[in-house]
């Protein structure tokens, strides 16, 4: 027998590689997802090649700035789980409709061809999901079919289909943790001092995560007494009585606010005071507007947070569930990959409130791609400052568990990796 | 033998109780304090009546509004140590000197006679130990001598002869860990948005938090790059030019700067540049006039994050040690107090670095009151943005380990005590 030695050969028996990238706002177990893709990539090494990361995202395959994930040791991947952030860099970059934009996706799969590339997870949220759709598209097309799995992320839980999207329950649990905390403080010191504590939190367009602080309020007594929605126009009126009131009840007011809350004239609150020296509005975060507001109205001494990063990187107070949803969603992609499953997105799908169940579902990108999940009308109360037991019975399970990371010299031992540089194969510049 | 049946007999044969109040800003561990000295006391029995809790400090002693902490479990004593804040309410309530405010003294002295108190644990700050001094003077000359005995308390760090103050190590480690965690994820976004990360702490008039904040930067290359003490005079050039390098050699550039930073007008940024719609100076904050000054003179683009009361209410990531020492100055106060030493505050005596040995000692009151402990010169590094190793050295010990809260429902388990009041037996008003 003879055994034929050729690069043409040995190319084809070669499995081919994949590409990985994180997208848009990173979140506290990204990470865990980028684990559960290399690893579970790892256990089907006769159908996946290498998995190669993009460096920032996907402006890393647009220039052929690939990170050779396979440079890291078992142990350095195993730590993506417990380290917050985007290990290879994400970015914001959205590429647009394949005809405006005919010229980056060709160069996608250029750059997917050169470095024999046939599977492309894309980590992210909404945009993310409908640019691994294209790409799905374009690759039929141009004659380079590469199977592509969207793994969703998202801090602000807009993503539809799946029950939730990783990276809000640790948002969420973070959120819920600090009001109950500072709201202890504030009840301690109300007597001479402070009365009123704001608390501002993400979400522009939606009200999800100020909505999750709702879940440190177990009794009417407790905080937050009033969480203001992007959901709800801002009622001035209706609020400083409510804060009067709180006051008079409870000796203290606690308050969570969705950075996007609007005014009637349907301007962001966050825009609407605040001058610089030079008369130049300046976005200040909307908490010190609404302390303001309430100093100048009702006199009441006040305390303000803005939580800001820090709630989506908190990775040393993760909720369990969404580490352990995070690192599935990852896994279950590769395994939807190597059976050839194009154009698929798996999604969380709750089967149970009490006991929380959930397994992993798939979802085609066509249905996800550009399409946001609001927050139901019933989860938020009739006078608009709180959440409804409905909205309750749907959040509460996604904070449960705590997921602590390993610790040294007292700080959260996250990991580095070494983000080795592939070769390489094209040598031209492409610019984004 | 005849027993005669009398009340004064009875009150005599009666152990004293004793009083013991909260005071100033609240910490993550004031109450492991408290349980400290509840659980104490109540292991001596035979010396110590009843512990009375002053609701709201020492409001509550002038106002004869006393809590029972008799009423209470063991349970929930023993819940105090992991429940962060002030269970029995604090206050910013300074008592002045004997001579101003000599019925303010007689009262405090006429309530403790009336309720037997016999013994004072005051817990707080430079001030409250300055109080307890005086109530010991006041006692004798009044003719109802009262064991005081101070129990440290400050986030600030600024207490003397005690090596730390319990409070400052959780702080110290929330800022620490908050700052790394918010570096990852700004380190992810860099390459197409976010380059610059502002994280405000608190510290007034000392950097003891912001210094903390350093121990994250175990390299160069590593968060925080910049550091912003009060000691040091704000420099805009020197400052500028220091973050433009540092985004340039790091890719993105993360500050702590402390509220009380001010500049070479001697005024706080923070009262620098906001106006509000009517032209009001609002105090808005260091981080965010810190962020414009960067986006104006460098054009990058910024985050910034206030931490407020969540910094010093963050039981869930409570540094170990400081737990430990919060409780176990608790329990020394109450173990002098019934050897009789009066006017004296347990403290904290470091014996070695590494490994990190430390031992409860005793100081005088007269030698702690209105002393404040400042941050030494060489903790700050030559070009006024970073801490020196022997700074580290110093911090470092005070953040070790994790003492972990409960959970419930995903949310810390802290609790909330009954605070049953203490029949009053003046039945006369005291305005404070």
């Amino acid at each position: 027998m003879t055994i034929v030695k050729g690069s043409k050969k040995t190319d084809m028996a070669k499995p081919k590689n994949a590409f990985y990238a994180q997208s848009g706002g990173v979140t506290a177990v990204i990470n865990a997802s980028a684990c559960g893709v290399i690893e579970t990539a790892r256990r089907y090494k006769t159908k996946i090649g290498k998995v190669y990361a993009g460096r920032n995202g996907i402006i890393g395959a647009l220039t052929e700035d690939l990170i050779d994930t396979s440079r890291e040791s078992a142990a350095a991947i195993r730590a993506l789980r417990h380290t917050p952030a985007g290990a290879f860099g994400s970015c914001r970059y959205k590429l647009k409709g394949l005809e405006e934009n005919k010229a980056q996706y060709e160069r996608l799969i250029a750059v997917f061809k050169a470095h024999n590339i046939g599977y492309f997870f894309y980590n992210g949220g909404g945009d993310s999901q409908d640019t691994a759709y294209k790409v799905s598209q374009i690759g039929e097309r141009l004659g380079y079919p590469v199977v592509c799995v969207g793994v969703p992320k998202t801090v602000d839980n807009d993503l539809p289909i799946t029950d939730c999207s990783p990276g809000f329950g640790s948002v969420a649990k973070y959120v819920a943790v600090s009001i109950r905390e500072a709201a202890f403080d504030v009840a301690s010191m109300a007597k001479t001092s402070t009365k009123i504590f704001v608390l501002e939190v993400m979400g522009r367009h939606a009200g999800w995560i100020a909505a999750a602080a709702g879940l440190a309020a177990e009794k009417a007594s407790d905080a937050p007494h009033i969480i203001l929605f992007p959901e709800r126009v801002f009622d001035e009126k209706a609020f400083l009585a409510r804060v009067d009131q709180s006051v008079k009840t409870h000796g203290y007011c606690a308050i969570v606010v969705s950075e996007g809350v609007k005014g009637p004239d349907g301007k962001f609150l966050a825009e609407s005071g605040l001058k610089d020296a030079f008369g130049h509005a300046q976005l200040g975060g909307v908490a010190p507007v609404i302390s303001q507001l309430i100093k100048d109205k009702l006199g009441y001494k006040y305390h303000w947070a803005v939580s800001d990063y820090l709630q989506r990187a908190a990775r040393h107070i993760a909720s369990k569930t969404d580490v352990e949803q995070a690192y599935a969603l990852g896994k279950k992609a590769v395994e939807l990959a190597v059976k050839g499953q194009n154009a698929v997105m798996p999604t969380i799908v709750r089967k149970s409130n009490r006991p929380y169940r959930w397994e992993v579902g798939v979802a085609d990108l066509a249905d996800v791609a550009n399409v946001e999940k609001m927050m139901p009308d019933d989860y938020i109360t009739d006078d608009g400052f709180g959440i409804t037991r409905k909205c309750r019975a749907y959040l509460e399970p996604l904070i449960q568990g705590e997921d602590y990371p390993p610790y040294k010299n007292g700080l959260p031992s996250y990991v580095r990796l070494k983000n080795v540089a592939v070769k390489k194969k094209l040598n031209d510049d492409f610019s984004v």
